[in-house]
């Protein structure tokens, strides 16, 4: 384990997801954040943005520059509109640091299937070919001898985690599975839309993107490749009035003769996951605010054939800001958990 | 139409359902409130209970007691806790007033299945044998002659009236039909309980009644009418951080060769509903909020073949008081929408 | 009382002021929308922006312009940005129609202090001269005979009858009054500003506009008025994580030798007032949400010598557009409460 | 600076104070939670009760049990209902461990003063007279020898760290002061009642306690000891629909010639201070959540002569839980930040 000080740098920092990594980096104990950039507030200090942070980084915000954010780091956190990162990552920024995207742009292995549902081309083909999926529960060693991390995202991260066992184990349908999602409207992002106001939001559900949302593909990339077969899904994402949390409301048709007991042992894939839970009972946004972990809660319905998963995380930490810290650690030799085991916010 | 004033008895008046009677009736040209009942602050005044009202009804709470209640109006709206009304509607009340309960008891024509879901013996076979069941859409020419109103859940009347023309249709496959449903706070009623507390309902979102929960064998009632044959589904329920609202995101598999078409003609059975609204765009809670509507939006996804329907009500108008006053309308022989035409809450 | 139905236009008809005054006057029985503007949204249905009027009000937005508004109705209600109405209100408009101004620009009888405070020209000499003031309660008379009606601001209504009687009365002193007043976030408007995104306004509370705020000298000169000398106070406003509503807590320092019924024989001069609640415990702005109530609340403390005074409004109706109508009312010879009698939600 | 592992026992773990101390402490490097106790949970685990805890602390709940918390541990955190701690708290007790007490027993030195306020008798005569005031800032020197600490209220925190240098600067007039403070909703702690409801507290702000609220003593005990002359002032509290934070907004009339620079200069006592932060734009609750920060802002307002001083805390961290941790490494000598450094939660 390498204890030397990490170098961090972050594009877009001022964002949502940019400004949890500077909360989890800050109590990092083998992080340093050298370079932080955005190119909304550049010149300012990032603590001026979020006067959260007075004391804990202060740092002067940068323009958005990969290259110098590469040649001040060893490692590059990039949170960034969908297309950039896909313009921009190339060997010679590969050669000076490692790079995290918490973007869209390397997620997906065919580039087809992302100009499809993102509606736009796709110039990164080079990097794309070694873009590691940095989901870690699924793919923790090939992120360790990676140089590029594609970062899950949020809705997907809850997902993938809360199905992949029923899948790798064969127990469900592969056709017919629906996955009901509700987030925090920080996945909305921190751009001023009308639809992302207060009075808009506030006292207030809503599903969106029906048919179309983006990381449908994602999750049936991962999905497919653990059955071994095409896995067509339904997504569908809700916004929920709270900051913060994403719930998965997944459900699948179980195989025949399948029982709970089968369930229970598929989902003993996870034994030993630092950062996943198995719940009693049906878990609830606010015991994983703030922490890094996936709570999971499965429920057999013999009656209708179904089988309920419930799948909860915060969509900054583990959707975004801590799976790619716990990426980090991963890429620098470090435990998988340094930095992020702090307690979800209790009850509140 | 008969245009005297109708005099109106509440029992469980300061429950939410029952407060929200008082604001609806308060307001209705032909309704005179007559009569109060609270078991938990009899001898206090409505309005020092719920100050909201003073100087719109200041009356004293009585004693939660239907034959006092009977006496006092033409109609009763009970609004408690499952099993009183089964136990204490009989003739002689019948024959004294209408009523309509706002609870569970007489909602499911099968006392086994109220047996079976809600855990306790059923004794009022001779009323049930008489109820009719209050979903005005469905069933207003039942009710226009009846002397006791079963009023529908909450959870039951969104789902049941997004999905109905499928189903009447035969647009769908009657198997494997998901109802994804949330729900503002309200729902879970005025008792100081622990998990009703603002610190633990804020700032999260939870699934909760899986599998289990009372309002499916109701929903299944009626759309197994409606399709002609059993309908078994699967039902789950969440709670929203909001007080007033709920969302039912609905999956169906479209049969073969149904297009969007064919979807669209179905709900034309709706056409002069006057609380139907079919909607462009994804519905949103905050535009029934306060209003007996139920919006309602269509999209069927080729890609997947499910149709996905959501349907939005106020869960304590349209999926309670509203509804109820809809009931007292069709009673007395009003016009179905008077003192129910207020515009939703605007957007906030 | 002229039953003719009144018709109305709005300018700035999308914005939350428009959209409840839309709400109201769809509602009013003697009132009819014929013309609504707003410059962001011209070309499109109100219900489309706000489909919580789909079926309630579904015209088409006109660009805003006074003249044709003028010209289509009796009364223009103007909810725009300060200066617009100083430059555009004159003796051609004012020869058509009444005028009921949401906005600024004819609250303050001294231009001198409008340009102070709000750092701006006025160019609207002739109208200020002839603006009224429309704080009902305390100028119904002289509201009823005018063609132009400055409605007052929220904060200031509030603020205004929480201390009036006070100061009308000689009983506290007119130094060192404090008015600490908190506000639902609607106040802000519906303009997109990273400020009032859900994320930057939920689960927070700020004090704003310290020293500074516009609705200073409004308040000020009706209690100068009230006193009898210029009165110079404190006042704070706040920014709560709400839709709706505004609490002004009042201090202020009662004179030697006065006690609580001196103080309680003061507020007398509200008996009869059809939308001022005079409330036993302390207020609470869920109680008066959708309501055009004011509810008050007293509490002399003999240790301290303060009294403080609790005022709670719904800022969009009683600060905004019910008072609005109720001006309208009194313009058009109806009595006072048309239209508005509304029970607040309840307690939800 | 000792770096042996310190055991603790808290008592009244499973309230909104006890279980942000066990985050706190699960997360100190040099604590160890060894005991935990719970008069209503006694025999669950912490985490069946508050699930956001599992596998971070999974400690069976004790009975309530003074004694066996003292043997077991080196300090034992009280947070219990008022009146419990001068009960029990005696020699036996403090010779087996330190005790830091959250709730109010031995804030006020004058029993008297206590028994008015708090209308009951005090028992604890001895423990009282040894008790340090926990207010790190202004006492550190006397905690550090202490073997009875009285963890200062929430309000009373934020309050005197706010205006503490006005006062001890001699540039404010000591009567007339005004405290106008807001809180979130775990002040009202985790017990079932009515009042605390979801439905009951969202959208809504009220104020409570007026003139008789128990933390006003306790404020003008220290501003008191400030100025050197006796402060009576006024404190007003209200609940605001959020969970966590304090907003107080503090007003007093600055003496004849007092400028900024003088009052600027007063606050340099906080130089040094590792969790005060003098900011330079009004305070937002949402920048101290989950840290903890006291945030300051002054404002001098010309005008009316008054000085405007607005602090914000959280509190269950600052203003209970995470003081008690300040004080429990002043008590052991480790540095007094030390497991309290880490960032509030950015902007959300």
């Amino acid at each position: 384990m390498n204890k030397t000080k990490i170098n961090a740098a972050i594009l877009g920092a001022t964002g949502y997801a940019g400004v949890e990594l500077v909360r989890l980096l800050a109590a990092h104990p083998y992080a340093n954040i050298v370079h932080l950039a955005s190119h909304s507030y550049a010149g300012k200090r990032i603590s001026e943005v979020h006067p959260a942070l007075r004391g804990i980084c202060d740092l002067v915000l940068q323009e958005d520059d990969l290259m110098a954010a590469a040649e001040a780091a060893d490692v590059v956190f990039m949170a960034l509109p969908a297309g950039i990162a896909a313009d921009s990552v190339d060997e010679a920024i590969l050669a000076k640091a490692k790079v995290i995207d918490l973007g869209a742009d390397f997620r997906l292995h065919d580039k087809a299937v992302y100009e499809q549902w993102y509606k736009k081309e796709h110039h990164g083909d080079a990097a794309l070919g070694e873009a590691v999926y940095g989901l870690c529960e699924l793919h923790r060693d090939e992120v360790r001898g990676a140089r590029l991390v594609a970062n899950p995202g949020c809705y997907t991260t809850c997902s993938i985690l809360s199905l992949y066992p029923l899948l790798k184990a064969g127990l469900v349908c592969t056709d017919g599975i629906i996955i009901d999602a509700k987030s925090g409207t920080s996945g909305a992002g921190r751009g001023a839309k009308t639809t992302s106001l207060f009075c808009e939001v506030d006292e207030s559900i809503k599903a969106y993107g029906l048919a179309t949302h983006r990381h449908t593909p994602e999750i049936e990339q991962e999905l497919s490749l653990a059955a071994g077969v095409p896995v067509t899904l339904q997504f569908t994402p809700h916004l929920v009035p709270m900051n913060r949390g994403i719930l998965a409301t997944c459900y699948a048709r179980v195989k025949k003769g399948v029982g709970a007991d089968d369930v229970k042992a598929a989902y003993e894939i996870y034994r030993g996951e630092p950062f996943i839970r198995l719940c009693d009972s049906p878990v609830e946004t606010r015991n994983v605010k703030g922490g890094n972990f996936v709570d999971i809660y499965l429920q057999l319905d013999e009656r209708t054939g179904n089988i309920i998963v419930l799948g909860a995380i915060d969509n900054l930490v583990k959707g975004a800001a801590g799976q790619a810290v716990q990426n980090m650690n991963l890429l620098f030799g470090l435990d998988e958990g340094t930095g992020l085991m702090m307690a979800p916010g209790a009850t509140l």
